[in-house]
């Protein structure tokens, strides 16, 4: 049988861009910024409208991507789930023309028993078929056919729409459930 | 209403990949490749084993994919067709690491009125949900469950499977027909 295809966002769902911010920001301002202390947005739209584009202009730069660290668990319980699911990583890359190559490495390094044919490098992820889509943008699951799980982030904390996971041990308690069923 | 969707190969369907591979070919092999040569098959197919590696891996050079000529006709159709459908490239990018940003930047070069959002780098053409599919391979339009186009190269003139298209004049003559219908 046709094993069910997941895919799975990169950022903020298995690369902590967060902690990226977080490090360029103390490097730039001098200042540990927390983020326990922000919910509802973007790291960069906590900041005055002069240091928001700068911040979120850490994107744009070569090398932001390549050294992210990896998400609690999600290694183990992605291995686990490529047994019984084809695994995609389907990330917004093109707005970012220097994170493709940055993304490329970073995944090749961090989970190497994904093969590349596997990877979607895309702007629109409208375009994504799929049966499962673990995304933190509500806007990429909007669009989606199958089944959303909403990966929490400060900027998606009020959504209710979606099945939400916390971490990655609720997606693997989540795709159990869904084996069983 | 929603503007139906046409996922548009990149490489010998708006790229001539096989104008590169003669100059190549020419600087290393003195000889001048005469495409109407062949068929059936792939360029590098055409070589002995000791070469046909090497000219092969012609597509894991960084630059390879950075001055590909623009197959004919295919901007003013693509443009026009832009006007009723939503356009976007899908591109099985992901074997060759360096050819990211270059096709990122032909892209952008080549077709400005495309945005990025509508780029798809990917490695199994499988993800790809749309409406129609130009492409030149047999395999992608295998697993495609919209309407395949197989745009005519050496490699597929023996299939009967799916609608040829030899030309974008003859594209743009299917889809006004599609308008109409």
């Amino acid at each position: 049988m046709q094993k069910k295809r997941i895919a799975i966002d990169m950022d903020e769902v298995v690369a902590d861009a967060l902690w990226k911010f977080e490090q360029l920001i103390e490097r730039d301002y001098g200042k540990i910024f927390d983020r326990k202390a922000f919910s509802g947005g973007k790291i960069y739209d906590m900041f005055p409208d002069g240091q928001r584009d700068k911040v979120r202009g850490y994107l744009f730069d070569k090398g932001f991507f390549i050294d992210l660290p990896v998400m609690e668990n999600s290694q183990e319980v992605i291995r686990e789930l490529s047994e019984n699911f084809e695994i995609f990583f389907t990330t917004a890359a093109m707005e970012f023309r220097h994170s493709l190559e940055d993304k490329y490495d970073w995944l090749l390094q961090n989970f190497p028993f994904v093969p590349w044919k596997n990877f979607v490098f895309c702007g629109d992820k409208s375009i994504i078929r799929a049966d499962y889509m673990i995304d933190d943008h509500v806007h990429n699951l909007e669009t989606f056919q199958g089944k959303g799980l909403l990966y929490t982030a400060s900027h998606n904390i009020n959504e209710r729409r979606f099945t939400r996971v916390n971490n990655w041990l609720e997606i693997r308690a989540f795709f159990r459930e869904e084996c069983r069923g």
